[in-house]
């Protein structure tokens, strides 16, 4: 057989019905590997994101990959210690084809500088959420993330949507300039302070921002006006947030929906109000504790003016960049006033199973997804969250790769949605197998006491074994890869891919592994005590299946 | 149907061949679990071992337990989260009944105060390696695991036995009582000091010393005539150590094997040279300062005096229990230039995939053990190291609990033995089904960078893969209890449990997990870089199952 192997920045995931496996789950877990290379950063060192997050150990461990997915049977079990492949055993057909940890290290020595000495060795991986557990799909996840979060607070807050009321929130750069456009699709109207015109620039050149100025009389004009207007608008002001937000203050306008996205590190990222970008950039090399003090102190101004938007009525929450520990460690005792994205609306999701799930279309082919967008629009109503998601991704997210989508489905609607596609497959509606997996922050998947398991209703935040415990019976149930990551000293988390080849043997492992993955998400939060949880634990018969026990 | 519940102090292995639960399997796991606790150390409080390793949470949780394994089917999958059980999901009638994860936390949380406080919170358990996974069999392990050391020392270093050999150890309290006796049975001249007459009176009672003296001259005359003869020997010596070890070096008595076995922590176990154990009891809580100080110095003098002896050829080792940590600590620079048992005795069988393999006889009738024992000595040669141990243990080791035994067994030997109970399972020469399970502390299933993976050759003591991926390959190919325990932040562990229920169905999965098992701990070696492992790896053709890929 004739492999087409491409390396670095060659890599392109196979597309098409010609297989070059033994079968379609091996050949589908192969072209998830390639996909990831073709949407990584830096593919010829193996680097899909955040700089160090990898997809191998090195070459010759993908090389030896790729020979042993073409290869390998599919009752055989492929292991894969941090990016590199260490035996084939003898498995079962219905249970997975791979395995993985990537990245896990003795806790007394997960620490940074331990962990990057163990990974010059050449004996471990960063191994990120999804990079190396072959799961990256591009950046479609951070605006569909951002979106759901806006989402999430509309419903909340807002009778079910952001039309007709001003969001403010700052940063337009990597993952937070996903902010207007999802913003905008949320209905808000959508002011995002950026310090930077050529981060500005780029996001209104992908269409992801709709205007910009650096006049801030203009900006509140155009602010208010689709306010009122019900208007969605995606709107970009170049200005310093430790300024621009004071101010607003000053002048009376409290918006309904504050929030930050800077990379608030006083030396690495924020800027402080005094500088220019180029003359903080300047100082960073010059005088590096000038640049800290200043910057801690824009830091404190800007999040002690959120803090005072709460006060007055305000929706505001931190958003995953860890403003509120540096404004704490720049003197604002307070700062944990504010609550987290996570905590206050992603965790609701959470207690019903809900998260990121997405599918990938294994042929290349964009209609195939078109083909599973409408059988979501069919299947789910159309309150449900995810149909004006997938209307709003049909028009809006561009496909990268394999074409791919996420949408946030909660236990019973994955399995049901899966067995779906896998008839569609089968009845060649759908013209090949479609992967389907999910973020590894997910329900039941994660544990990481700073961002997911923050502030759980029992202090449960750093329990490691709930993500373990989902690989498991992910393992158990049959999907046809499983991974368990260990991020430094920071968190474990586990990920899942399962395939549906249209094989009517499949169905009942589609529904075994997606009932179960969004089911142990749903027990891990009824066990930390949250009301929702317990309640769909109930509807869905999951809190009846250990038997009471005897007495007390 | 009744179930005979019973707690605390009162809980008893079911016994017999009628069965409360739904399937052997399940009864199988029910009956560790109570064998568990038949064993433990304080059983009312479901404390295994080690006065904080417990089986369950607590007693609802048991109860649970226990009403889940006696109503569940063999195709459903029960799940356990730090000795609490979640629930229970479908499952397949070929992947484990039981999936478990205890005591994992995430790295910089995972420390001993951390730790403690999730544990005084209710959402951990300390799980020790066989306690929250319902794998303990009572202290036979000790026994025979220091038997092994021995024999290993014997084979590496004196031609196969240590037979005119004169080996001197230290201490004779919990643990370590059991080294007289495995010294003896490994052939040996052996000598232990121990400073606590108590102590020694307690293992003459029990068997496990042969005599005792308070008299240096006595001792010496009375070990070094035993070796002259050839004759084994388990003499204990009632002294101190730290006084004991430079004598015998200013006398020029030089022991062939020195090791040592007492609790060396400066405060709360080693008695000084110049206290009595009642004075150095007494001084723990009028002067620690003092103690420690003394202690130090003791400590000290202790392994100088064993270097010394190592420097004039004897074979020294530590054995377990932190001696060069203490030592370095109290200012011997070159503590480390020793090495540990596991380093040097245990590894080399680790890499063989051979590990304290055992099996237990859930009818509660000795005579199925004993004739296991009877076909273990038919299939291995009389020179494997199993035959002369169960020879040994056949007359040394008292049952208790269910009947048990371990014995050391490697790649391929497991399965085979096995499959061979199986058989007789299924045409009744056993009464009941046997289960097979091992310590955690095996070949690919523990990353602990203090003791089972001190020193590895490639430096990758503290990666954590190894026994996530053991537990991950043998939940896929079918064991029927798979554990991933989180030892705070100092290691990480995996067991398994696995049921010959005579059921020829059954001899598939038997072979499958019985291999993989050890396999991947003979790859794990071999990845590190051990010849012998590499060798191995070869022979059982598990090296050829990645095929070599493309290039460099
Ligand atoms: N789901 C999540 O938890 C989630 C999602 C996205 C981003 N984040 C977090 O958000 C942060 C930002 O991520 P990124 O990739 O966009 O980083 P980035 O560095 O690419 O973007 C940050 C932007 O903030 C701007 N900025 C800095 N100081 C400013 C100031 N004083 N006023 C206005 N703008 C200022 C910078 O010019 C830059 O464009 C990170 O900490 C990231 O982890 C979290
Ligand atoms: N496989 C293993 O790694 C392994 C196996 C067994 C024991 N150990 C280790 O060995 C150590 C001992 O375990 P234990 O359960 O027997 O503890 P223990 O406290 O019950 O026994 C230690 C004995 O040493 C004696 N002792 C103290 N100071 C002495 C001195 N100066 N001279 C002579 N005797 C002295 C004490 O009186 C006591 O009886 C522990 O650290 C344990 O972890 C390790």
């Amino acid at each position: 057989m004739n492999i087409p192997v491409r390396r670095g920045k060659d890599v392109k995931a196979g597309r098409g019905t010609a297989l070059r496996c033994k079968g379609w789950r091996q050949e589908a877990i192969l072209r998830m590997l390639e996909n990831n290379l073709e949407n990584g950063e830096a593919p010829d060192n193996l680097v899909i994101y955040m700089s160090i997050a990898r997809a191998a150990r090195d070459w010759k461990s993908f090389d030896r990959i790729v020979a042993t997915l073409t290869t390998m049977r599919e009752d055989q079990t492929l292991v894969m210690q941090s990016g590199k492949p260490i035996g084939v055993f003898p498995g079962q057909a219905t249970t997975p084809l791979v395995i993985m940890a990537n990245g896990n290290i003795v806790g007394d020595w997960s620490g940074e500088e331990s962990r990057r000495k163990l990974d010059d060795m050449g004996l471990t991986v960063y191994p990120g959420m999804t990079a190396a557990a072959w799961q990256y799909i591009g950046s479609q996840g951070i605006l569909q993330g951002t979106y759901e979060t806006f989402m999430s607070v509309g419903r909340q807050h807002f009778g079910g949507t952001l039309a007709g009321r001003l969001l403010l929130t700052s940063g337009c750069g990597g993952m937070s300039g996903a902010q207007p456009l999802a913003g905008k699709l949320a209905g808000a109207s959508t002011l995002v302070v950026e310090v930077d015109q050529v981060r500005i620039d780029r996001r209104i050149a992908s269409g992801y921002c709709d205007a910009t100025t650096d006049d801030l009389d203009d900006a509140i004009a155009r602010w208010l006006a689709a306010r009122d207007a019900r208007q969605p608008l995606a709107l970009a002001l170049c200005a310093n947030s430790a300024a621009v937000l004071p101010e607003l203050a000053r002048r009376g306008i409290v918006p309904d929906v504050v929030t930050d996205q800077t990379y608030p590190d006083p030396l690495k990222g924020y800027v402080p109000a005094e500088l220019s970008v180029a003359q903080a950039r300047a100082m960073r090399q010059e005088d590096p504790a000038k640049l800290m003090a200043l910057a801690r102190q824009s830091v404190a101004t800007h999040l002690r003016a959120i803090l005072g938007f709460m006060d007055r009525g305000a929706i505001a929450f931190e958003y995953g960049n860890s403003l509120r520990a540096e404004a704490r460690a720049a003197g604002v005792e307070d700062a944990f006033r504010m609550r987290s994205f996570v905590d206050l609306y992603i965790r609701p999701l959470f207690c019903q199973g809900m998260g990121p799930f997405r599918w990938i279309a294994l042929s290349g082919d964009p209609q195939d997804i078109y083909t599973v967008d409408d059988m979501i629009l069919d299947t789910f109503s159309s309150n449900h969250p995810i149909s004006s998601w997938i209307r709003l991704a049909r028009e809006h997210v561009k496909f990268t790769g394999l074409p791919a989508r996420i949408g946030w489905l909660g236990y019973g609607e994955r399995s049901r949605l899966a067995l779906l596609v896998n008839e569609a497959v089968a009845n060649g509606k759908i013209s090949a197998p479609i992967a389907f997996t999910r973020d590894h922050l997910d329900s039941g998947s994660a544990a990481l006491p700073h961002r997911e398991t923050e502030n759980m209703k029992d202090g449960s935040d750093a329990i490691a074994d709930w993500p373990i415990l989902n690989a498991l019976l992910n393992c158990s149930s049959g999907a046809d890869l499983v991974a368990i990551h260990g991020l430094g000293g920071r968190g474990v988390s586990a990920g899942l891919t399962i395939v549906a080849d249209g094989n009517p043997d499949t169905a009942e492992r589609l529904k075994r592994v997606l009932d179960g993955d969004p089911g142990i998400g749903v027990l891990r939060h009824a066990d930390a005590g949250y009301d929702i949880a317990i309640e769909q634990a109930g509807r869905f018969g999951l809190s009846e299946t250990i038997p009471p026990g005897l007495s007390e």
